[in-house]
């Protein structure tokens, strides 16, 4: 199955490489690319990679999580950008990070009406009228949103949990945490992840 | 002041830029620079980046961080690699993650006898003569080791208080943490980073 992480230019460095470790973590079942909007992008903080595929691409990808970054309120303006998206939540997950939210707003997919996102968006995705959640993830029916940077690792794991099953998403996430802290850690993971996809309110 | 991340081919992308991204919060004070052996280096799970500075060019850094990657255990086989780190810890804090702990090791910087890293290397960090604690950080002076991917937000946040000073840790780490468990996680933290830096035994 292949993810592919949408990630854009003035790209948010954590958002987009947390998840892609966490998820690479499920190779080979899970395959992760990088979509981008041009062959290279530099990030926030002025790191600059190579994209594996087009935004295009990953319309044809079996989950596409949308990262975040400093450009998004510019990127939802672009209406040349936004038709280059096609997602599809009736055949694909879609998972947004932070900003990444205010793309689904845009591309009408957060009809339900709220979502996770960081702090500094909730006041744009209001805008959008999109109700900001005060939890790290939400998950409505085949889309997820998540915010805090952080929350990365919850969004990938939900993805693996999904794709695949739930010991893949326990193995995942205790490979990442912190030594001395892995059962804690992976324990509470879990539970928030059983939360959320319950559609209930995630109580950290 | 300029912490550079040593990252080399077959680096850990969680390990390099979580803590790329953390210490940029602590900008303009701070400035983060990937230095890599070749003007672009390939993750482990194939993201390619292009470095901002060389190895040799860390010496001069006022922090080092060393990433860790796959390869770590040929790099310090590679005397030429080896010889292109000048790490000095009587001027410059020194940081490892997860496998870096063998870098440092082989560079003699390890000399107090244990070190934290990731559940895989533990077995070569202790075939090196240095014993690998079951804890997420470890302060020794101006070095400090991290394991587990996740901890990399610790040692990130160790040069930060070290460098400025506890505020700015908390607020980089706030932004970091997910929604809803913001004022947990710094809590947890910054707990950690006093008992890691008063050379306590970490209890997570």
């Amino acid at each position: 199955m292949h993810i592919a992480i949408l990630t854009f230019e003035g790209f948010n460095e954590l958002d987009s490489l947390i998840a892609l470790g966490v998820l690479n973590r499920a190779a080979p079942k899970l395959r992760v690319s990088l979509a981008t909007p041009t062959p290279q992008v530099t990030s926030m903080n002025g790191v600059t990679l190579q994209g594996h595929i087009t935004l295009e691409d990953a319309a044809g990808a079996d989950a596409v999580l949308v990262g975040s970054g400093i450009q998004t309120r510019t990127i939802i303006q672009d209406a040349a950008m936004m038709a280059r998206l096609q997602l599809d939540p009736a055949r694909q997950l879609i998972a947004a990070q932070c900003s990444g939210a205010l793309i689904l707003a845009k591309l009408g997919l957060l009809s339900h009406g709220e979502a996770c996102t960081d702090l500094t968006t909730a006041p744009w995705l209001q805008a959008l009228g999109i109700r900001p959640l005060q939890t790290p993830l939400h998950v409505q029916g085949s889309i997820a949103t998540a915010g805090g940077c952080l929350a990365s690792v919850y969004l990938a794991g939900w993805l693996i949990s999904r794709l695949i099953d739930e010991p893949a998403t326990a193995a995942a996430l205790h490979y990442m945490a912190p030594v001395g802290e892995k059962e804690s850690y992976v324990a509470h993971a879990l539970a928030l992840l059983r939360q959320a996809d319950a559609g209930q309110q995630v109580v950290s």
